[in-house]
C-alpha cells in the first residue's frame, strides 16, 4: 500500500521505531506534524491529557477505529474518515461533537509524507464539523506488524435539553428515512481496490453529519432513533435497531436511493448494495406525522437531497426486517451472517 | 507471539475477518466477549457510543494506544496496561477517572481463548480502579497486518474543586518526588523478549494510580505536577516537565530508588535504568514545605511504600536536567535522543 524505499529508512523521510519511543525523535514528530496541524491550546500545553470544556447537558462518548485499505480513495482517506465516523456516531446520539482523541498507530517505514498528507486532513475535517482535536498519542510497530496507519478517535458531545435519541425507540407506525443513495463507499472503496472503472468515479460519500442532525432536530426535536449505516450497511443497521427496539420494519425497495453506477458496481460484484458500507448517511426514525416536516429539512440541507421515506415500523415480536421488491414480491433482509467487504472503515 | 493453528481457521476459536464486517460474527464476539465482561448499562443498550453522568468540575479527557509485545508479561498483560495507562494520564491531570472507551484492532487467527483473557485482564482492572468501561469498537485485519491484538483506551474523568495540576507549573524550590523504584516495567518485558533470569522474577510494576493520587491531593491540594514515567522513563518525563516549566531539575542518583535486580539487569543489557519505563509510578512536584508531608501519605499507601524526594526544581534557561552522581560528580540527564525499547506499552 505504502512503497516503501530503502534508502529512506534513517532518514526524517520515514517513520522509524525511534518515533515511537518517548524521547526527542517522538517529540519532534508530534511538534512538527500533528501539533502544526491540530494547532489548539490544549494540545499546545503538552500534558498527558486535556481540560475540555462542556455546555450543560448529558454527556456522550463514542470511539472508533480506523483500519481502512488503501488508505486513500476516491472521495477521500482514513485521516477525513477517522474524523467523520466519529463525529457522526457521536451526532447519532443526539449530541453535538465537541471535542475529539486521536490514537495512531504506524508502522515503521511508513512514508511520512503520507502521514503529514493524512494528518492534515484530519485536521481539515475537524475544522470543517466544527470539533476540536484535543490530545492524542503515537505508537510505532515493527515493519510487518502493521498497515502503514490504524487511527482510532474517541469523540465527546453534549446532547441538548429536549432531545432522546436512542436505538431502541422504534414504535410500530414510524416512518423510516434514509438521507441519500445507499452503498456510496463501500463500492468506491472496492472498485480501487479491483481496478474497476466505471462511466464516472465512484466516491466515498464520507462526511461529517452532525450540521444535518442539528437542522433535522431544530426542526423536529422528537426524532426518535438516528444511526448511520456503516459496516453491514443499511441492512445489517435497520435489523440492528429493530432488534434493540423490538419491532419488524417493512421496507419499499423502489424507495430506497441508489446511484445507478452503485447498483451496476454491486451486480457486477455480486454485492448486494443493503450491506454495502456508507460514511456519510443517516437513517432516522420518526412518528408519522412528522416524516414530511423532517424530509423537507433534510431536502434542503446539502448533504441529504435524495433523501426518501424508505419504510415504516411494524409490529413483529420476531424483530424481522422485510422488504417489498420492485417486482412486487416480499423478501427478507437478514442481519448480515459474514462479512462482505473487510477493512472498509 | 500468538501460535496460530491452522485447522482452527474458520472455527469460533481463532478471530477471523467476519468479526470486524459489522454482521452477525461481530455482533456476537461482542455480546459473548465485551459485553459479557464489561457487562454495564451503558454496553447493554447497544448505542454507537454512551451517555455519561459527570459531577460538577472540569473534564479532562486522555487516549493512549497500547500496542506492547509480548502481551502477557510477569506483573500483566496489554488488557490490565490499556486500563492502567490511560486512569493514570486522567489521574495524572489532577483528575478523578470515571469512564473508558476501548478500540481494539485485531489481527486475523488471533487465538479466541487470548482475547478472552485480555478482555477479562481489563475488566478486572477497570473494576479495581473503579472506572466504567461504557463504549468500544472492534475491528480486524488480515493476518500479516497487525500482532495479535492493539488496544486504544480513552479515559473520561473530572477535576475537582480546587485542584490545579499540569505540567507547566514546576518553580525553582520545588521538592521533586518519585513514588518508588524505577524501570520495574521496563525490565520485566525485556527479561521476558531476552528470556533473561534473575534471582527473582522481575515484574512490571502495572497499577492504576487514581487511588494514590486521589489521597495525596487529599492531603497536599496544592501538588504543582503529577506526570507518569511511562516511555522515556523518569529522564525522559522529568525533561518534558523542565522544558513545559522553563526551568531546571537537580536529581540526586542516591535517592533515586531502585531495586538491586532491575539495576543488575540494566548493566547487563546496557540501559541506562533513568530511560527505563515504567506504568505503575507518579512523579510529584510540590513546594519544599508541603514535601515531607507529602511523602509521609504517599508511604503510607501501597502503591507508594518506597516513595522518595529525589530533587530539587532550579533556575535555569536552559531547561536542563542534572544529576549529582553516586561519586560526587555531576551528569546532565538528556532528552532521550532515540529509543531505548520498543514496543514497551
Amino acid at each position: 500500500m505504502n512503497a516503501i524505499d530503502p534508502n529512506l529508512q534513517g532518514s526524517n523521510d520515514v517513520i522509524d521505531m525511534t518515533h515511537g519511543g518517548g524521547g526527542r525523535a517522538m517529540a519532534d514528530l508530534i511538534r512538527d506534524v500533528f501539533q502544526r496541524h491540530f494547532s489548539n491550546p490544549h494540545l499546545a500545553r503538552g500534558n498527558d491529557g486535556a481540560v475540555v470544556e462542556l455546555p450543560p447537558g448529558r454527556v456522550v462518548v463514542s470511539t472508533d477505529g480506523h483500519v481502512i485499505s488503501p488508505l486513500f480513495f476516491p472521495g477521500g482517506d482514513i485521516g477525513c474518515l477517522a474524523v467523520h465516523g466519529t463525529v457522526n456516531d457521536v451526532a447519532m446520539m443526539g449530541a453535538r461533537p465537541l471535542y475529539l482523541t486521536v490514537g495512531v498507530i504506524l508502522e515503521e517505514g511508513f512514508a511520512r509524507a503520507d502521514l503529514e498528507r493524512i494528518v492534515k486532513s484530519m485536521a481539515e475535517a475537524a475544522r470543517d464539523a466544527g470539533v476540536e482535536i484535543v490530545t492524542g498519542d503515537t505508537k510505532v510497530v515493527e515493519q510487518g506488524k502493521g498497515d502503514g496507519i490504524f487511527i482510532t478517535t474517541t469523540g465527546v458531545g453534549v446532547i441538548p435539553e429536549g432531545i432522546n435519541v436512542a436505538g431502541d425507540q422504534a414504535r410500530p407506525g414510524h416512518a423510516i428515512i434514509v438521507s441519500g443513495s445507499i452503498g456510496d463507499h463501500g463500492l468506491a472503496i472496492l472498485s480501487r481496490r479491483e481496478n474497476l472503472e466505471f462511466e464516472t468515479e465512484i466516491r466515498s460519500d464520507t462526511a461529517a453529519l452532525n450540521g444535518l442532525v442539528g437542522a433535522m432536530l431544530a426542526a423536529v426535536p422528537g426524532i426518535k432513533v438516528l444511526r448511520d449505516p456503516t459496516r453491514g450497511g443499511l441492512g445489517a443497521t435497520l435489523n440492528e435497531i429493530a432488534l434493540q427496539s423490538k419491532v419488524g420494519m417493512m421496507l419499499d425497495e423502489q424507495a430506497i436511493p441508489i446511484k445507478r453506477d452503485v447498483a451496476a458496481g454491486c451486480e457486477l460484484l455480486g454485492l448486494d448494495p443493503l450491506y454495502v458500507a456508507n460514511e456519510g448517511k443517516l437513517i432516522a426514525i420518526c412518528e408519522a406525522d412528522a416524516a414530511e416536516r423532517l424530509l423537507e429539512v433534510m431536502r434542503g440541507h446539502e448533504l441529504a437531497r435524495d433523501a426518501a421515506i424508505i419504510g415504516t415500523v411494524v409490529e413483529d415480536r420476531h424483530a424481522m426486517v422485510q422488504m417489498r421488491t420492485r417486482l412486487g414480491g416480499a423478501r427478507v433482509v437478514d442481519y448480515l451472517a459474514g462479512e462482505q467487504l473487510p477493512r472498509i472503515c
